[in-house]
């Protein structure tokens, strides 16, 4: 026992942990990879100016915030956000577009603990800058999902339900609410979690008698499934809207964007649900959430069009669109699901030294052997070979390398195999190949 | 440009900066695994009293640290080794020992900035816990070298300094200055930066006239290189002492070291040099540093033993001996060096689109490509053949396939090779297959 303790919300790696870390990381990037995307990275403590400049001053009440010894407001991240569209507006003239980035990295939110919450999480952020049209949309999506499917979730698994910040805007102008649209996707977003009849409180609250018959228009909104729900929707809220051209614009992105999906065969993984509004005031067009379908845990991921955060950062106009997913409802959910991989360590060879006149023959063969690119572990002391060769089998090793006496005066050394107890005897003069051979 | 910048001495990572830095992670890792090292990683933030349990009050005024919205005192890590230390502790009986554990990992120093010295910077550490013989010290030096040697530097590039503290703490009473041990070392361990003549009046002021000739002494400890100077030394600070045996069980040390950097084919990346005593207090015994040979950067790496610190945190009796190696330094060197690989990213193929009517079966084969393992990109906009084979070669794809309606019509796809421009035709049907064959 130890007499401190890591901070609530923080974690320790132990290897096997930091195992299963390793394995997210790895399909995270090789998938990212494989659609294109490039890593960055950016500083995990930055100006608290750039966190307000995105998110508002409320946003400080959920940071780790402090004044540095040189009396500069700075915090840890929350997000990797506010750097990335620093980063873009830094260079937004030199960077080929469209620009496709990802990154891993850990961050900071002094939040109330829950299951899928901690203060410190690490997230995959993948975004697309310079692309306005539903294609970077329907890359990211097909990136999501073949995260997913990286880690063996399969469509019985998880769901991507898709929105959109531009219908609501539409829909609330419909209905004669636009410049109220702010406050109430606030309660939308709230929706799922208070119930109905609150809901309808707070919307009676804020627009007055109209209250109780917006909040049936929106009830009929979040049913919406698919572009035909949306249009029934639209015409009851008004004829004119329905036939305008700023819906049948945006039906033409829904049509290219579920089109895509069709295309890249991933459309049973993406479902319209219009009660996806998240919260985040800058969104500006699609947005999505991806859920296991038992809605067990939290988001898996969450993302969106941005089109206005470069330009805010100081950049030119660019549009932009990303998601984020996080390192711990997902292993949550790989581990539910009894498909997070069990992580064993392995070495290539383990050293069995017969004694002191033996040790600096084994010790030039392991520099020789790790040189040639092999995992080799020894025991630091003299021990009985038997004492050794457990050690060599707790180590995870495929071979013992045995060097004793009668070994070395033969020019060999006797390997081991620790899973079937076969031997055999290798040349010293050409171990590594003949290790090779054996390990193929 | 943007209106935010990053805080003075945090560096943002472009990809190209990235990949830099991802090349250095990977030699990192890949070293030390196949020296049987596990990897694991601790919090960026901890509480303050952790770190002032290891290095005393003083390292308060190098830290970021704060107080937390819950009243908690803490702060970003300077170094990992105090949570490395608990992380022990805490579970100390369960662990096999000896444990050799890796980490790669962010500290945070508020220091003056420095060529070579930034308040961020990533650390290799790694670390052997359970082990009080020399032959910790032996595998750590062997993974350092081999380490330095991964990046591609040789014995014409860098140099380890080895010390010994033990020997130190046995010089300093032969000399009679046992009691001031700890305030003398301070002073040696400043001796390169100040000249001979300030340091000895340091010395004066510390132990009073006799200090000249402790400066004299120390001086000849200084240029100490090799185990017969040590006894010359030894002899003339004091008979008894020369013959003791606390020096003659040091010797064996030295010796069985020695000796293993000879076996292992890596003593003449060693020198025994007594300079190097490393400030900390909490060293107790072999210290060592690794050093560019012109000496025109700080230390590439340091490290030592540290027997106190597991059982300091709360925990049992635990050797242990370790080191660091920064980024910062390191990368410096091999960009001087011009041995920084140029990083030039690739995909395997780029999708050149003819329009509309071809788009959702190009989509399709992205997916099935992607999903295959292949890296694949396209451009999201319909554009002139022309235009988008400019942005395959601008993407580093090693093969453009063109999706034109008459390739789909004979069911195929036409794969141009970005280098040599030479074209064949694919079969849609076999697609991976076929591009496999291709990029083998």
């Amino acid at each position: 026992m130890s007499k401190f303790k890591s901070l609530p919300g923080f974690r320790e790696f132990y290897p096997e942990d930091f195992a299963e870390r390793r394995f997210l990381f790895q399909v995270w990037r090789q998938v990212a990879r494989r659609f294109g995307f490039q890593e960055f990275d950016g500083p995990a403590l930055e100006s608290l100016e750039l966190f307000k400049a995105k998110s508002g001053d409320e946003i400080e009440s959920q940071l780790f915030c402090f004044e540095d010894k040189g009396g500069r407001e700075i915090s840890l991240r929350p997000e990797l956000t506010p750097t990335l569209a620093r980063m873009i507006a830094t260079r937004a003239n030199s960077l080929k577009r469209p620009i496709k980035w990802f990154s891993i990295g850990d961050n900071f939110r002094y939040e109330r603990m829950q299951k899928g919450r901690l203060r410190c999480f690490t997230q995959l952020n993948a975004d697309i800058l310079g692309e306005s049209g539903p294609a970077a949309e329907l890359e990211l999506l097909a990136l999501l999902v073949q995260l997913l499917q990286g880690f063996g979730l399969g469509a019985d698994d998880f769901l991507i339900r898709l929105s959109d910040r531009n219908l609501w805007m539409l829909y609330l102008e419909a209905l004669g609410f636009a410049d109220k649209s702010a406050a109430i996707l606030e309660i939308v977003d709230k929706w799922e979690r208070i119930s109905e009849e609150s809901a309808t409180e707070k919307l009676v609250g804020l627009v007055g008698d109209s209250g109780s018959s917006l909040a049936g228009s929106i009830r009929a909104f979040l049913e919406v499934r698919n572009l035909q729900d949306l249009k029934t929707a639209f015409e009851s809220a008004s004829e004119e809207a329905a036939e305008g051209s700023a819906l049948s614009e945006r039906l033409d992105d829904w049509n290219c964007l579920l089109d895509g999906l069709e295309a890249m065969g991933i459309a049973q993984f993406v479902e319209m649900d219009l009660s996806i509004v998240r919260g985040l005031a800058y969104y500006t067009g699609f947005v999505f959430e991806a859920f296991d379908r038992a809605k067990e845990n939290r988001a898996i991921a969450g993302g969106g069009r941005y089109n206005g955060l470069v330009r805010k950062m100081g950049g030119p106009e660019m549009p932009a669109v990303g998601f984020g997913m996080g390192d711990v409802v997902l292993a949550d959910l790989l581990r539910e699901r009894g498909i997070m991989p069990q992580f064993v360590d392995t070495i290539d060879a383990y050293l069995v030294i017969g004694g002191d006149s033996e040790r600096s023959v084994a010790l030039a063969d392991a520099s020789l052997l790790r040189q040639s690119g092999f995992s080799v572990d020894y025991s630091f002391k003299n021990q009985a070979f038997g004492k050794q060769l457990k050690a060599a089998s707790a180590s995870g090793a495929r071979f013992a390398l045995i060097y004793g006496s009668e070994e070395l005066e033969n020019a060999v050394v006797k390997a081991r195999n620790l899973s079937d107890r076969t031997e055999q005897d290798l040349p010293r003069n050409q171990l590594p190949l003949a290790l090779r051979d054996l390990l193929a």
